[in-house]
């Protein structure tokens, strides 16, 4: 007597579900189990979803953001924007932040990760070519480097200053220093440094 | 200017993941951006993955756990098992735990639920009718009663045994005591009461 399993096709969806990142075997079996239950037109709406998603969704020519495979996002596509206004970031992902923080009107630039020659990351692997390309574009810009604050977005940041030196442009690094509806106590050493060295008069 | 948001693919997307149970937006956003980065072809393969179990997972017609559409499950299927043992469980999800215990050789039998007159299900909502047709078939047959040791469980069980007082059957309903591995802080008033009540000589 073999014990019993669940049929194929659903040992295959839980296979599939937990290579989801943070999704385990419990809570694979679960979510199968869950569409088997009660959400078989959710599946089939998700699979079309999902289908969608890779198939129809590109990178944006211009700033590498997420868009209709071969067209423009709509930032870079939309005139009431700035720009002269360049807002320098690792990952697509990190434009939907700054967006959600309303008061960012210029345009994007997705370097597609940072310096980091450990992981096998040099600077000819990212976007700076096109980043110095933009910029020549558009003489008098403002570049704004809002990659991270870990050593790797450092170094990002001080190599692509060095790099846009020469052109026609004004570099800034987002500020460092408390975060908001922060106590003293939350904040680290490196954090209140870099809040003391960045102190503001009032 | 208008705020960009993802492209409407990925927003569909997001909506579709979070309707998942236990994804909340942050793990939808996620889940979708972790597919257009890294797993194009794990969304493909997801995608077919659910069309598949969606479309082609049934219920076992004699048991009602999942099986291949229209077809018996692999233990019905199996003639190693015990046709004279019958365990009947809630839900096709309480199989599997069985399963893997690795100590049963019978047969089950899902109810679909359990009695609940509070949620709407009533006896006549449940397989009860089904349950005594393959009792009847089976004379001499024991009927291991494992819904579930909550209220509604109970009543489940009560009824069930009501309703097999007249066939020809045992009736024995799963042992209540200490879980394994448990100190007895761990364990509540119930379950210590139960554990009391079913003391075994040694």
């Amino acid at each position: 007597m073999k014990a019993q399993d669940y049929p194929r096709q659903v040992q295959e969806l839980i296979a599939r579900l937990k290579r989801m990142p943070g999704v385990g075997s419990r809570g694979a079996e679960r979510h199968a189990l869950w569409f088997l239950q009660h959400g078989r037109n959710d599946a089939r709406a998700l699979a079309e979803a999902l289908l969608a998603a890779a198939d129809e969704v590109g990178s944006c020519p211009q700033c590498g953001f997420f868009s209709q495979k071969g067209e423009l996002c709509t930032a870079c596509s939309d005139p009431a924007r700035d720009g002269a206004l360049l807002c320098v970031v690792e990952q697509p992902t990190d434009v939907l932040p700054i967006e959600r923080c309303g008061t960012f009107r210029g345009l994007y630039h997705c370097l597609g990760g940072k310096i980091s020659p450990l992981d096998g990351v040099l600077p000819e692997d990212l976007s700076v070519a096109q980043l110095l390309e933009r910029v020549k574009k558009a003489p008098g810009c403002e570049v704004i480097l809002a990659v991270g604050s870990d050593v790797e977005g450092e170094t990002t940041a001080l190599y692509l200053a060095e790099q846009l030196a020469q052109s026609d442009c004004r570099v800034s690094r987002l500020a460092q220093g408390m975060p908001a509806g922060a106590g003293l106590g939350q904040a680290d050493a490196v954090t209140l440094m870099r809040a003391l060295e960045g102190r503001k008069g009032l």
